[in-house]
């Protein structure tokens, strides 16, 4: 070390972007689960790890690494966009989906764009669309997660009402008919919806609003094209009833919905490895953004994803996954009617798939970190949840605070019961 | 599908960043190269394919997926900072480098956040520290693609006088006097430096001007923090001479110089993994921003890499891949004195290490992609370059134009030796 003298050590000013990207709620949460590690959590939005699919991957990485030729490609950089044979074999994910052959899609694989999980093409998106000021409209409660990245960016959300089938479409029609009388619908740059089995609620938006939805973002590009946002990250996960059309597919032209899905909540999150399907005009926008970012997510993992889904194991896993989910939110349901149902005034909405129960409390009752409830129940009753205000924009609104997300997704049956019986005894001292 | 209501199609509006980010040097250059698939590529800045650690690949992957605890873990979400077993990996790897025990580093494993390549941590820094306007000084010429990344955040970038020893300390000072007398020195927030075999002119900085440079950051830091990124993703690339201290070394308190590194040109690129060690201070920003973009990289990619370097195996690849390229580096030196020694003019610099030889023209010979050079390079004699003037800062200065990046990181050292034989037929021919 050649010097003695002390640096100047002058404060570090850091960016706007810095300082919209400060105090979100995830960093919050994930300090609280590491505060409160001895509680069982029916908080974190990881996935079952028993089902983690290990001998798959085995099996996959053997293949891909058995061979030189393959085993150099999957090490060597890829491309921005991604791998030629993942794209190529999501289009055949998609159209089992659709249930549509491929070519009746209407795409091809060069409008897919492989990202770093989903969320890197919600960041993504965020950062091609908006300028600070411009406006997001949201179901509420929504993905709390990317109400962070629109903040994030400067953004402005704005709730629209919503109900158990979802964003209401003449909600939705009321929303943009006050941003027009305002002189703000040229902000408007994208509705977000989670389409099936939404983050936080539970909620799936009904078949006839999908379409409305697409119709009334088209009917009010008056200014500028208005993008709708499918976040379908939990469509695989369905534990009964009959698969809705994409909203995706309502826009047969593909130039107002994108779609985004993750390979995170079916297979595994260890391998981030997500995509989006992006109107044409879009794509160089994102491209150039992520090849800034990264130019390209891991090689890799893609090859990995792409060996599994040629092979079947991938389909044969999601089913095996989609067993032990239903068996984990019936553990739940029937907990919450055993240990909840007795308690006045509290209601929950269940679930045809996803990974999340969301309850509402008795008004008066706050599940805030703050909150009486949410202390007795990390502190005297080992148990923790996320507190649903943080599902709702904070800057443009007034949150519900009398709820809670509650995730079946990594526990065991037996301990979701055994969480469930605490938290309901959390709640019933608050009552 | 449900109409056929023609869509409004309104034009698209993206934001300011999307404009940003448009058109850089790393998008025309691709584009060159899938349009020129049949040359010989003296232009990627791949790694080569026949080194790449497939077999300890698998054995890494077989260890980490023979066992079901390891493989959930792998396959399970890591957090937004990165793998801790891989955090602290590095930290033995920085002992190594820095040749001295690891708690004599000065750091501990908190301050290592790992990235998708070293890429995203630049993207990251360049996000959390400028506003559009603030000031980025780099030499001249520099990593082009971190030229655009600053492009993308509204960034200016200024050129300071460079020379075969890197960034003149004497010229820095001049910049810095001159912003202060202009009254723009609370708008420097950075100086960038490529310590070792800088892509692409292959200069190394010397050892003074890396003491001498952290000192005149900490002198300037008068308004604000001004800080040195030292990208050092050539590092362990050394093919000759003796490792030099880093420039993050001269920061004993670690608050000035953030070190970038990586593990793909060491490695493989297709695992996507890189890290920085970060003044504390500024963990939470890039934390918050990494959280918003993608709350963490592949975990299952950190923890093959931790796999590898505890078992010794990235150690000994990382040898062989020495070897091999200094084989390559005398191939091309050697062929360039074969076949552009006798042009006069012509002069290239000596690397001791990395993946470029910078190459000189006489002044009136142009490089650039519609040069005839370029042309004739592409279209008559099948071999392709990287012009020189992508690496200058194109918005605040006038980029020579006279130069060529040569890799000999992708091809044999035959193929380089008929590479440089093509090339020195078409400078020939427009001299």
């Amino acid at each position: 070390m050649l010097t003695n003298e002390r640096p100047s050590c002058r404060s570090l000013v850091l960016s706007q972007r810095a300082h919209w990207a400060a105090d979100q709620a995830i960093g919050f949460l994930m300090q609280q689960g590491l505060e409160n590690r001895d509680c069982l959590s029916l908080a974190a939005g990881f996935v079952d790890e028993s089902r983690l699919p290990v001998g798959e991957c085995r099996v996959a990485a053997d293949a891909l690494l058995g061979d030189l030729a393959s085993g150099r490609q999957a090490l060597q950089y890829g491309t921005t966009q991604g791998s030629e044979t993942l794209r190529t074999a999501i289009l055949h994910h998609l159209s089992h989906l659709e249930q549509v052959p491929v070519d009746q899609l209407g795409i091809t694989r060069e409008q897919i764009v492989l990202t770093t999980g989903s969320q890197q093409l919600l960041a993504l998106l965020a950062d091609a669309l908006f300028n600070p000021g411009d406006l997001c409209l949201v179901a509420a409660p929504t993905y709390f997660v990317f109400l962070g990245v629109l903040d994030g960016v400067g953004a402005k959300t704005l709730a629209v009402g919503t109900d158990e089938h979802g964003m209401q479409p003449e909600a939705l029609e009321q929303v943009l008919g006050e941003l027009e009388a305002a002189g703000e619908l040229s902000r408007v740059k994208m509705i977000y919806l989670v389409s099936d089995f939404e983050n936080p609620s539970g909620v799936t938006l009904a078949a006839e609003r999908r379409t409305a939805i697409v119709q009334i973002a088209k009917r009010w590009s008056k200014e500028q094209r208005i993008l709708v946002l499918e976040d379908a990250a939990y469509r695989e996960l369905r534990y009964d009833g009959k698969p809705l059309p994409s909203v995706w597919s309502q826009d047969p032209e593909h130039e107002h919905v994108i779609l985004a899905m993750t390979f995170s909540k079916s297979f595994a999150p260890g391998l981030r490895t997500g995509f989006g399907v992006l109107p044409t005009d879009l794509l160089a926008a994102v491209s150039n953004l992520k090849g800034n970012q990264d130019f390209g997510s891991a090689h890799w993992n893609q090859q990995l994803l792409a060996e599994v889904m040629v092979s079947g194991q991938y389909q044969k896993h999601v089913q095996s996954v989609r067993e032990a989910y239903r068996l984990k939110r019936d553990a739940m349901l029937a907990a919450a009617e055993e240990y909840f149902g007795p308690l006045e005034g509290v209601t929950w909405v269940r679930p045809e798939g996803g990974l999340y129960v969301w309850m509402s409390l008795p008004k008066p009752v706050e599940t805030g970190f703050q909150s009486q409830l949410f202390q007795r129940a990390t502190k005297h009753h080992q148990v923790m949840y996320v507190p649903g205000e943080l599902c709702y924009p904070q800057k443009t609104g007034t949150p519900a605070r009398h709820q809670m997300r509650l995730s079946f997704g990594v526990l065991s049956p037996e301990l979701i019961r055994e969480g469930m019986r605490r938290l309901a005894g959390a709640v019933q001292e608050c009552l």
